[in-house]
Parts: C-alpha cells; sequence; structure tokens
C-alpha cells in the first residue's frame, strides 16, 4: 500500500506525482516560505481512479490526517461554526494545462459556519458574497450545473437592485442569492446543497479528478499530445483571509523593480482587503514601503521573504501575499515579468552579484523584448492620458507623430520641406517606396504581418501599423475615417508600432538608449553564438544601421527594390514592354550604371564584409501598374497607347503568382536581365577594390528547384565575369536561395554547383504547407487557436513541417560538400525560436532586418548555451 | 599498340568502342545482311585525340587498309575516275546525340571523279548536285564555313534560273554553283579546296572527331549528364546509288504491315532513283510486290532479307535499301513504327508464331498508343479530303461530328432533341458542365492540355480540342471565327481529338474495334501486373464505363462537380452567402438527399469494389460567379441585392488560389459541410447494404498538410457515424490525400491515423516544384526545351524530385504501418512512366480516368515485367 497524499513540503518536488502546482507549494514550505498549509493527493490516485473508478484502500485515512494537520496549523477547525477552517480545491497536473480543469474556492462554508466568517471578517456582505461563489462553483463544478442556471439568478437580482456590478449587490440580498441558489440546486439534482464540510471535500476531489477526462481536457491533450494516462493531483490548501482588519492585508511585490531593474522590493498592497478588492479598483493600493508603519512585522518578515526567494529562485519574483492577523502568507510566487531595461540590468546586475553566471544571464532576456530598447518608445505616461483612435497589428515596433499624408507624393512633398509625417494607406504597394522612406511612421488599413508595408518597414525599422481595419481611407479627398471620427491630412497622430495603437495628436517621444548593461549582455552573447548573424540590406543606409547593430555581412540585398525608384521603374517598365531582345537590352542599359552604383554604395558600407546579392526575383507584372487608371497615366507618361500597356498587363496576369513566373525562371527566359545584373555587381565590386574597399560580393539565384536551372544561370554568370575580365580582380561565390521544396529534397545535385546556399523559409513555407501568406489569414488564425500549429508558421518555423525539409536540406548539400555555407533569410532569421532552430540544423548564419539584428544574436547566443 | 579501326561486321556489337552506328551496322552483316561495305574507327581514337590532339600511330595505316577492303569488296576505286568509290562520313557516339554532331555525304568526288559519276549513272545532274552538296557539307562542317554563304551562291542562281526548289536547277547551272562554291572557299579560308580524296577523308575524320566538342554537343551533354569523356567513333561507308538505270533503284520495306500487322512483306520503291527523289515527290513510288517483276533477283533476296530481320530482331522491321545493278543493299533497318492495332496483332501473332514470349509482347504495345483502339476515330481516306479549319491541342481523344453550339444551355436544348452538338467555347467553366455531357465533343479557343475543358473531358472520355487560338468566337452573335472563316451556330463540325484538328463539315467515323488480340493481350498483361487500376470517376456513368475498360474501383470520386449541376448551385451558393451556421445547414440540409442519391449510383455501379469519395475540395468562391454580368445575373435569380454578392466574392477573392482557403481547410472552418458529405456517403452506403448491394466506401480528406488537421477531420467524420449508427451496418476506411509537400514529409505521423494514401500528384506537383500548372506555360515549354525537365512534370512524374517526396512519403508511412495503402489518383496515375514510377516505389493502385484504365494495366504490366 502506497502513500496517496503528502503534506506541502513532505515530499521532493515531483511534478509527475505532484504536479505542477503542488510540487511548487511543497517547494515554497521547503525553503522556509510562510505558505498556507495544505496537502497534495498525488496524480497516482488519479490514474487509480480513471482505470477502476474507485479509490486506493486508505485513501480517506490520509487526507482525513491531513485535514487534521492544517487545523492544528492554522488553529481552525472544519466545520467549526467560530472560526471556521475553509480550504480551497485545485487541480495540478504534471504539465501545465490552463483552464482546462477546474477549482474551488470557500469550501467548508454552509449556513453555519458562513455565519462565523461574517463574525471574524466582520463583514456579512463579504461572508456571504463568499458562499455564494462557492456554492456557485460546487454547483457548477461538482453537480454539474449549467452556469447559466445561477448567473440567471444574480442577473435577476441585480436588476431588481438596479445596480450593474456584482460587488454592489448587499448583504441581505447576496443572502437572498443564497437561498435561491440551494433552491435551484435542489430542483435541479434532487438533492440539497451538501452541509456537511466533508462531504463537501469528497465530492469536489472527484469532481476535480472527473474533469481531467472531460471534453476540453481531452481536446487540449490531443492536439498538445499529453498522454492522457498521466493524471492530474489535486491540492487542498487553507484559504488565508487578508479583511479581518487592520492587522490584515494583502498584495503583490517583486523581489526587483519590474519596470527599472533596480535591485530593491518592490510592491503595493492593500490593508483589510482581499485580493479581488485589489481587482476591483475601488481602493488605491500603497506602496510597499508604507507597511513597515502599518504592521512592521509583516514587512520584515517581506524583506526576509525576498532574501529568501531570489536566493533560491535566482531570480526576480513576483509574488503574491495576505497578511491575516499580523501574520504574513505567500500564496504564489513565479518569475515576475519585466520590461526590457529591466530585465538586462536584472540579469547583469546578478551577474556582478554572483547570483548567476553569464550563461544564465543571456538566458534571462527575451530576445524579442530587445526591440524596446532599440526603437523610440512612447513615454508611458503620455500614453495612459491619451486616447487611442484605433488599433491595428504591431507591424514594425517603435513609435512615430507626424502629420497625415494619404499619398506617397505628398509624404516626399512635405517630407522635403522639413516636415514629420505619417503616410497612412489603404495598403502599400512598392511604388510607395521612397513615401515610406521619408515618413516617420507608416499606417494601413489592410495587410497582416507580413504585408508589404510591414515587411518593407521592418526592414526600414520604421514604425508600422497595418491591418487596422477599421480605418476607410478616403485619398481623394485627402482624410481618413475611424469610428466616425475625420482626420484630415495635416492632422497630427501618433503611432506605438510596438503595440499597434493609433492615437489622436502628439504624444511624447523617448529615445532608445543602449545602456551598458546591454553593451555587456550583448558581448557575453557574442562569445556564446555559433551562427553568425547577418542583415537584409538594399541599400547602404540600411547595411550601415544593420552594421551599428553587429551584421556581420548581408545575407539578402533584394535587388527588385531598386527598380521602384522613379526613373528606373521606367526603363524598367521599357524593358518589360520592349518586343525583342534589342528592345530589352536598350532599356537595361539605362539600368545597368544605376544598378553599378546602388552595389558601389553597398560593398562601401560593407567593406571587409561578404554581401549576398539576389538576381531579380518577383514576377515582372509587379512591376507594371494595375488599375485601370493607374495604367492610363503610365500610358501617358510612357507616351505609348494605352492598349498596348493593357495587353502587355493582361499577358503578364497570373492565376498564382506565388508559383508563376518569376526568380531564376526570368534569368533563363531573359538572360539579358541576368547579364545586366551580373554585370553591375562585379564591375562595382572591382571598381570599389581598385577604390581599397574590400567588397565580397555573394551572388544569389533566386527560385531554383532543379540543378539544371542553376546551372543554366551559373553558366551566365560565369560567362559575363569572362566578358569583363572578373578574374583576378574580384573574388565572388555562386549561391542559391532554398525555398523551393524541390530544391530542398535535391540539395544534393544542387550543393555540387552552388558555393553557398541560404534558405527562404518564407516561400518554403507557402510551398511546404501549400498556403499562401496573403490568402492564409482565412483560416491560419483558427489553425493556431486549434493547435494545428503551434505559432503561425509564417512568424515562427514550423520545425516538424518545413524544419524537416530544412533538415533534408541541409544533410543532403553537406553530405557532398561537407562545408557548404548554408543560411537563412527572410522574416524567420529574426525570430528567436526559428534562430534556434537554426542553430539546432546546423546553419552558418542567419539574416534578418537591421533592427533585428541585436535580437538574432541574443537568440543565437541562447540557441547555443542550450545545446551544447 | 591497339587496334583502332574495325570493318564492319568484324567485331562484336560494342557500343562503348564502335558508338550506337557503328554496332548496328556491324551486326547487320553479322547476321548476313547486305549492307554495303566499309568501316569504324573507335572511340578510343577519340579520347586520345582529345586529350593529346594527335592520333595514336599506326591509325592511318589501319584506315588506309580499310579503304583498300572497301575498294575490294566494291570493285570501285577511291578517286578513280571512271568508277569512284564515294563513301560518307559520320559520327556515331555510343549514346545518340541525335543532330549535335555531324555527317559528311559523297566524300571521294573531285573535278575529275565527278565526271566518273556523271557517266556511271548517266545522269549529269545528279552527279553536280552531289559534287554541291558535298562541297557544301565540307565546306561547312570540315572547313568551318557559315552555311549562309553556299546558300547565298544558290538562292542567287535560283533567282536567276526563277526556280524555287534546288532540283529544278540544272547541270550546267550546277556546274556553275561548283565553280562558285570553290571560289569562296579559296577565298575565304585562303585554300583550294582538296581535290585528293585521301586528304578529304582525313580532314573529314578529324572534323567529325572535333564535332564531339562543338558547342551544341557540350550543352547537349551537359544537360543529359552525358560524360564528356565518352568519345564519339567515326563510321566510313561506300556510298552506294540507286540511280545507275533501271536495274537500280530504292525503297523502304517493313516485314510486316505496319497499319493492320498483317503478316506480309510490305513497302514500295521507285526504279532508278535516289532516296531524295522519294522525298521530293515527284515520282509516285511502286507497292513493293512489283518488284518481282522490275527486279526478281533483288525482290527474292529482299524476301531473304524479311526472314533474317524477323528471326533476328523478332520484332517488325522498317528498313532503307537500294539497288544497284540488281545487286540489294540494306542501309538501315530499325524496328518499325506502327499503328495501335498492328502493334496488338504483331505482338499476340508474333507469340504464337514462337518469335516472342507473353511478357515482350506485353512490352511491345505503346500504351498510350491503345486511345487508338479505344475511342472512335476518323475515317483515314475522309481526312486526307478534308480541309483542316483549324488545329489546336489533342485534349482528349476520339472523334465527334457534330453542330456547332456556343453555349451549354444551347447544347442541353438541341441536345434533347435528339440533335447532335459540338460545344464551342473560349474556355470551359465548372457551369458548363451539363453542356459538356450532352455534346459530341468540346473545342476552345483558350487552355491547355490541363485546362478545366481537357481534365472533364478527359473524365468522360469524350473527344476535346484546347488551345485552338486561332479561334474567336461571338457568343452574343452566335458565331465563331477562324482565319477569316465564319462558322455559325447549327453548322456541322467534326473534330479529331488525337490530333487537335478540327474541320468543317461532317467526316465520317469509325467505331472502335477491341479485336481478340486486344483482349487477349489485355488479358496477358493483367496477368503479370502487381499495380491495382482504379478509375477517377464522379457519376455512376463513368464509373460503369471503368468498370468495363477493367477498373477495379474507384480512386477518387470528386464530390464538388455534383455540386455546380442547376438546382444544387443555388443551394450551395445559399450555403456560401449565409452569414451564420443556421444558415448554412439549411442550404446543406436541402443539398443532403441530391448528394445521397449521387453517391448510391455510384455505389451501385462499383457494387463489391472500393470507392474513395473525396470531400470538398475547391475554393467557395469557385461556386460563385466572376464577372460583373454574371453577378448581376445571379444576383437577380437569388433574389438578393447585387452588392451583397459582389462582396463576398470579393471576400473570397484570393491571390494565390491554388495556396488558399480550400480542402480540409473547408472542412475546419465549416465542420458542417463535412457533416452533411458524410451523412450522404454513409447513409447510402447504409441504404445499399440493405438493398443487397455492397458498397465500401473510403472517405478521403483533401489538401492534408499536418496530421492535426487530419485527427480534427476524422474525429468529425466518426462523430457522423456514431451519430446515424453506421458502426455494424457498413465498413468504411478515413484517408488522406498527399498532395502537400508537408504531407508527404511528415507521412509518418499521418500514416498513424490514416487508414490509406493517394498521392494527388498534381497539387503536389506544383507546391514541389513552385508552379502554378495554369502559370507555367509562359515558361515549361522553354524549360522541356533546355532539357532542364525530361517531360513537362505534369504530364509525366518529375521522379527525381516530385518522385522523391512521394518516395520519403511511402518510406514514412510504411515504416510505421507496413500494410497501409497508398495510391495515386490524379492525371499521372494513366500515363505510362509515371505508372512505371509508381510500381518501382511499391504503391498499391493507381487510379486514373475512365478511358486510360486499359492503358495503366498495360503500363503497370510492363513495370512489372521490367522491375522483376
Amino acid at each position: 500500500m502506497g502513500k496517496y497524499v503528502y503534506f506541502f513540503g513532505e515530499h521532493k518536488a515531483d511534478k509527475q506525482l505532484l504536479g505542477g502546482k503542488g510540487a511548487n507549494l511543497g517547494e515554497m514550505i521547503r525553503i522556509g516560505l510562510p505558505v498556507p498549509p495544505g496537502f497534495t493527493i498525488t496524480t497516482e490516485v488519479c490514474r487509480i481512479f480513471m482505470k477502476s473508478n474507485s479509490y486506493p484502500e486508505g485513501l480517506d485515512n490520509e487526507i482525513q490526517e491531513n485535514i487534521k494537520k492544517i487545523e492544528e496549523k492554522t488553529g481552525k477547525r472544519f466545520g467549526d461554526e467560530e472560526n471556521p477552517l475553509l480550504v480551497s480545491v485545485r487541480s495540478g497536473a504534471p504539465i501545465s494545462m490552463p483552464g482546462m480543469m477546474d477549482t474551488i474556492l470557500n469550501l467548508g462554508l454552509n449556513d453555519a459556519t458562513v455565519k462565523g466568517l461574517a463574525k471574524a471578517t466582520n463583514n456579512e456582505r463579504f461572508a456571504y458574497d463568499c458562499y455564494r461563489r462557492f456554492i456557485q462553483m460546487f454547483g457548477n463544478v461538482v453537480l454539474g450545473m449549467e452556469h447559466a442556471k445561477f448567473e440567471d439568478i444574480l442577473e435577476h437580482f441585480k436588476k431588481q437592485k438596479e445596480v450593474e456590478q456584482d460587488f454592489e449587490l448587499d448583504a441581505d440580498t447576496l443572502k437572498s442569492i443564497v437561498e435561491r441558489y440551494k433552491e435551484i440546486i435542489k430542483k435541479e439534482t434532487g438533492k440539497d446543497f451538501p452541509q456537511e464540510p466533508k462531504q463537501q471535500l469528497d465530492l469536489a476531489i472527484e469532481a476535480v479528478f472527473k474533469s481531467w477526462n472531460n471534453k476540453r481536457a481531452i481536446t487540449y491533450r490531443r492536439i498538445n499530445n499529453i498522454p492522457d494516462d498521466m493524471g492530474t493531483a489535486v491540492n487542498v490548501q487553507a484559504m488565508v483571509f487578508g479583511n479581518l482588519g487592520d492587522d490584515s492585508g494583502t498584495g503583490v511585490g517583486f523581489t526587483r523593480n519590474p519596470a527599472t531593474g533596480e535591485n530593491v522590493l518592490y510592491g503595493e498592497y492593500l490593508l483589510n482587503a482581499q485580493g479581488e478588492d485589489v481587482v476591483a479598483g475601488i481602493r488605491t493600493p500603497k506602496p510597499i514601503h508604507e507597511l513597515k508603519n502599518d504592521i512592521p512585522e509583516a514587512f520584515d518578515e517581506l524583506v526576509k521573504v525576498r532574501e529568501l526567494l531570489e536566493k533560491h529562485y535566482k531570480d526576480m519574483q513576483d509574488f503574491e501575499f495576505t497578511i491575516e492577523h499580523r501574520k504574513l502568507y505567500l500564496l504564489q510566487t513565479r518569475t515576475g515579468k519585466r520590461t526590457a531595461v529591466a530585465a538586462v540590468k536584472i540579469a547583469v546586475d546578478m551577474v556582478k552579484e554572483g547570483l548567476i553566471d553569464k550563461e544564465t544571464a543571456v538566458l534571462r532576456v527575451d530576445p524579442n523584448s530587445l526591440d524596446q530598447l532599440l526603437h523610440k518608445q512612447l513615454d508611458p505616461v503620455a500614453k495612459n492620458e491619451a486616447e487611442v483612435l484605433t488599433k491595428g497589428l504591431p507591424a514594425s515596433p517603435g513609435a512615430a507623430v507626424g502629420e497625415v499624408v494619404l499619398t506617397a507624393d505628398k509624404a516626399k512633398q512635405l517630407a522635403e520641406s522639413g516636415r514629420k509625417v505619417i503616410l497612412v494607406r489603404t495598403e502599400t504597394s512598392p511604388e510607395d517606396i521612397e513615401g515610406m522612406h521619408v515618413a516617420q511612421g507608416i499606417l494601413t488599413a489592410r495587410g497582416g504581418m507580413t504585408s508589404h508595408a510591414a515587411v518593407v518597414a521592418r526592414g526600414m525599422g520604421k514604425c508600422c501599423i497595418t491591418g487596422a481595419g477599421e480605418i476607410t481611407v478616403n485619398e481623394k479627398d485627402g482624410y481618413f475615417v475611424v469610428k466616425g471620427i475625420q482626420v484630415n491630412e495635416g492632422d497630427y497622430i501618433t503611432l506605438d508600432g510596438t503595440t499597434g495603437e493609433v492615437y489622436k495628436g502628439k504624444l511624447r517621444v523617448v529615445e532608445p538608449e543602449l545602456s551598458g548593461a546591454f553593451a555587456e549582455l550583448m558581448s557575453w552573447a557574442d562569445s556564446f553564438r555559433k551562427l553568425k548573424v547577418k542583415t537584409n540590406a538594399d541599400n547602404p543606409h540600411d547595411a550601415a544601421m544593420a552594421r551599428k547593430f553587429g551584421a556581420e555581412g548581408i545575407g539578402l540585398c533584394r535587388t527588385e527594390h531598386m527598380f521602384f525608384e522613379k526613373d528606373r521603374i521606367v526603363a524598367m517598365r521599357e524593358m518589360i514592354l520592349a518586343d525583342n531582345l534589342e528592345g530589352r537590352k536598350k532599356a537595361l542599359d539605362r539600368l545597368l550604371p544605376m544598378q553599378k552604383e546602388d552595389f558601389k554604395g553597398i560593398f562601401k558600407a560593407m567593406d571587409g564584409l561578404p554581401v549576398i546579392i539576389r538576381l531579380l526575383d518577383p514576377p515582372l507584372h509587379e512591376f507594371l501598374p494595375k488599375d485601370e487608371e493607374s495604367i492610363k497615366e503610365v500610358a501617358e507618361e510612357m507616351d505609348i497607347p494605352v492598349t498596348t500597356l493593357k495587353e502587355k498587363v493582361e499577358s503578364l496576369h497570373e492565376f498564382n503568382p506565388m508559383l508563376g513566373f518569376r526568380g531564376c525562371r526570368l534569368s533563363i527566359k531573359y538572360p539579358e536581365i541576368t547579364e545586366m545584373q551580373v554585370r553591375a555587381i562585379l564591375e562595382a565590386a572591382i571598381e570599389c577594390q581598385e577604390e581599397g574597399i574590400k567588397a565580397i560580393p555573394q551572388i544569389e539565384v533566386p527560385l531554383v528547384g532543379n540543378v539544371k536551372e542553376f546551372k543554366l544561370v551559373k553558366d551566365i554568370i560565369l560567362r559575363v565575369a569572362k566578358e569583363i575580365g572578373a578574374e583576378g580582380k574580384v573574388s565572388y561565390e555562386i549561391g542559391t536561395m532554398i525555398e523551393v521544396p524541390r530544391a530542398a529534397i535535391t540539395a544534393d545535385e544542387i550543393a555540387q554547383e552552388a558555393d553557398f546556399m541560404s534558405f527562404g523559409t518564407n516561400d518554403l513555407t507557402q510551398m511546404g504547407c501549400g498556403f499562401s501568406r496573403d490568402d492564409s489569414g482565412k483560416f491560419l488564425k483558427e489553425y493556431v487557436d486549434k493547435g494545428i500549429y503551434a505559432r503561425d508558421p509564417f512568424q515562427a518555423i514550423d520545425r516538424e513541417g518545413v524544419g524537416k525539409l530544412m533538415q533534408i536540406c541541409v544533410e543532403k548539400a553537406r553530405s557532398v560538400k561537407p562545408e557548404i555555407e548554408i543560411g537563412i533569410c527572410g522574416e524567420h532569421g529574426g525570430e528567436p525560436s526559428s534562430v534556434e532552430f537554426c542553430h539546432i540544423i546546423g546553419l552558418n548564419d542567419v539574416s534578418c532586418s537591421p533592427y533585428r539584428v541585436p535580437i538574432a544574436r541574443l537568440a543565437a547566443a541562447q540557441a547555443a548555451i542550450k545545446h551544447k
């Protein structure tokens, strides 16, 4: 016969046996923290119960003994009419299943003990409210009654009393409600509400065990691959009350300041109150240091608790406490949430205090939170007072203030005269690039986290909010409307790209401060990481900025963006519209010197570091206007018949542009485009070398699916290199994107020809999972909600699917060329869990937008530490 | 020192050493065929020459000796002015590289020998034309001069003489041309045209060896992975002439009748003529049996040759012969091309004659050619006399005659009154289905081999021509125009779906005859094959027809086509337009009984055979009208505001519908659709069982990419099955399509949950290779031309890429469930090389459209024999 019940702290923290919650409470007691006494019924009991629908022998005795222990420790008695012991009954599985199973509070209350509680708290309203809640929870969870049955009664009384909130009901009304609750229970179940505390407890324990197999829990486990036979533990714990007078209270504490990281006790409390009072927001809590005057012994105890917590958990803790008649109880402690500034400071401080080592410090900071440190932020005080106009998706972090403009042209015009503008559009297109460049921030009504606006803005490190669906833009008349409010061009608005909030007017902005602690932490990170971190940059400005943030090269320079500027897009369109090779070459000849200058600028910014330049990738129709009106406009500009342009637009139309005529397919059909680009790259590199700048170009072929495609394009590149006599003057490499599934599974063939490879995981996800980034919005959210994908696979690499393709690719490529350099570019390269995956499968580098470089550096370090 | 030159027949047929051509000619001689004498310079010489740029010692002696042997055998002498020996010099690599290297004919001619040839042939024009051609070939191939230099001269004389064809030039003109040719050679190369035959020969041999490394040849080898160091052989062979008088001649023979398969000598010839005369088409050849009278000894020799050929090659041979002064020479023999009827008859006859075994017979018939046997054909005589209006793509084979109709409604209207119609449309859409059903054939102006019209017509086994781009359809005014000819509704046209030709008027049609030989061959095939062959069928008619053709079940029943019929599409649209679950359920309730009837009909047709039914797959917008006008129309029909419908159409618009909201994604978001379909399937099956029909439903979930998707849909299916109490009344399976790359690489997870899997290789190709079927037309042809893909991957499975994904899938799935049934449906399932691949990777079955079932059966048998 085993032991099935453990008093808190009596057994080592064994989550499998005691569940997560039981193990934690036990641990707190074992390190000497003042926790209300209680006990855990083990998961083994649950397993036995599920199998045999009965309890093991002796369980009831063990429960009785442990109840007695609680009574001894608290001096209260279960069912005592003067000083009743009340307990909570909670489930606690070895793996957290938030919200999946049930909790019962205030167990032990009945028609007699409620009076004792009223007397002890001197608060009849409170006592009856506890009782009402208990009956309701018990009726729902234990007796299986519909929640609505109770809510209807509650609503009825609220209407009658003409109040809106539960807490506005007085004691007498609550008494009536309690009576009605008992009646409905009798009516529905045919039995009286059990008045005997021991019977209440037995029923509650059984209900918790049974809740392991409720439908919600089963579905949750099915989707999260949690074994059904794991079972849950049950925790029974004494309730303590902070509203037993002015020698009682409740509060929340932090072992350090969670906003700044300062090493002081931090928190707030309310005297003669329960936790709910804080939530209700009727009274304003006091700062914790005032407790020294109110209840000095509790404050002294808190100071000790803080030390115990930090010494044991070696991290900043956030804890809940209750003081019952001057005695401090800790109800819960967990790792405290903190701002990025605080996280960095605490991590670095703790190393200096000898609490943790550098590796631990590096692991302590959430890489994503660094965004906060690198961008402008809204002043939190100003934010709290300002009115939120609407909320969109936080597409690119930071803060921006400026006058509203609705077109890229207007943006440029105003910016040239020194004014600060926010570009607001229904959605952006490549033609808006220049306007986006000069704007402080971008706001769009449509589009997701990976829409054009979002991707480009992140690339620029510019604050951007997308998908603000409540906005309707009226470009013609120069205003936008949101919730009936009209905002005109020229009006000031403020964006918080970190939260997606849009404010009316000018809010105060705080500049980023890369403190000494930040620099120190990053230097530790760099010493641990194995992955190189490069950047995606299409222009010298971004390249230089990324280098400042620690980028070790350019992992992706997209050349198409270069073709959208005013004079270039004209040449580009002439190229597309040309009927023959000669016409195309003429237009390309005009583009050549411009491309060359672009590359020279980038090589200069990246002097001595490698630069991967991707050949033209998008389908040609992206360079042509789409709607009737712009077609007319462009035709006029180009001085060609509208029908000619229209026909070209139609002939280039694609049903699935994602799977269309683009990437290296363009190179193969129109080698002259590739010839021009290669010439521009190599001539730029040679000229740089001659000026003493070390240019290291790596030419990248996009959308390769078949080694023969790569060979053909490689031949073009080699031929041009020969034509311009590149040999001996500059060394360059030729590699490929891996974004087509076929490329990944034939990587052994491709690696024989390619000098390097770089995963385009965005496209690889689209093709590998079979959903387009632009269209999956219709179902992907639902997929994530249902747990089909743990996270949006466009945000974090889908390790089990797309990741498997990547692994296959790496294995195959390395099997023929062990030293081949394999990286990743695109959005995933700056996302911590994806960076970790890249480390695991042995990539050489990740590349991301400039502002994500520090994030990737930290994530890479964490991955290296975790997977030593 | 090795031997570098072999006289024909002197060495066993070693292709590596002698090249393909040399080995073949040698083999012909060794079995006793009368072949003009000659010799082969081995590939080894080529390899030595490439390495050292010189010949091995003794080579020249060997060549001299072998020339002497030719002189002895022919009684002619190299350079002899009376009776000159002329030779051909040809390359011949171990692997055929058609058109990649060069050939020189009539070598040995010079200013003196040309006169001898003129005298011997009594045809001065012929002699000088030979000389002219020789100089031109020599100048181009050996001296490296541009072809155009010679053509310019030729054109000049043709203009001068006012003739159009080369053969219209007289002897004197040709003499002048020869002089001019020699002049231009002198001018361009600085040297005289070499008159000495031995020098001509040496230069020609060197040129052939050098041609191994010309650019064309290198590119060809690079793309086809032929090693560069293989080298080519050179064949030098005596020329023979059939124009030396009425005791000479030339012709083509077949060892059996290539049209019918009849076991008789077949062919035709011309007296006193060269092969070119046949090509020029001036004289009409005589049937071969007349040779018995003209040159009896040659005819007797031919009869012997026929026996030798069939005995040795054990297949029908197509051979070229020349008779020079009553002596028969065979110039070439190869396996003869034949009609499908002949192929089947010859194969079966040869088994009976003991020439070949059954396995060989089964291998002898091209599965694709069976199409000819299964469909109506145009009478070849009628075809020859009729006028071709235009030509499109042969999208679905067969022949059809009928009145032109331009709309599906008109088609139904006329067909109801018993008239035969051809539906002519710009392109078809799902709404045309009923019209296509009643039409004899379908003709569209746009679309490829896998357009809607093509796919549906093949499914129906209906003659169809697509992409007839010269046609412009004017639906409103009831006619179409092609090359200026107007064809009105009601006019008769005839389609040849096997060639893509469209004829004006009614042509005679021949019904298919499934002869005894066909049945016999197919029964042998069935005894060999391992793969089961199923069919893709969406209605009882197709299912029954496929069963007649030998289908062993339905591998794919698409349920979406069922929703396009008149009353159904209305309910379907109401379902899509409903704002809430209730509205959708109401519309689905109306669809339920119709779906059930569909399934009952199919189960009845397939009594006792398994039926895979795929749940709704296409995106919902496919059921809505697209253009402004039809939106208006439908809105009126449905009695809803145009804006409502328009908004819905817009909200469902997708950038990449291929990668959009479809397949199981619909089931997960709208489980009620799946519930209705599953209810219809299972209730239909139960009712069939009750009527004594054995229904074996297999429910298939489309577009699964993640096992969790499959689990969720499976749960819906199991729930519905439980609700209607299916257990014990019908046994069914639940499986999945494998069409998303992610599904293939996580097949181990999916196989744990799925009863069966079926590859949708069309989508798998689109996603795996990253090109959409609808858009890849812009570059895929070029890809195939350039050898990037050996064949269009939508026609034959891309074994190296998509095939690898399939292999990974099969291995992973079988690793967890060895007995899992894996098949393929979609277009590839009826394509022989794809069927072979399915056999190789161990699939259980293939499924294809009804008319391709016999093709798949034969292909499966061939695969089993080849890969025993």
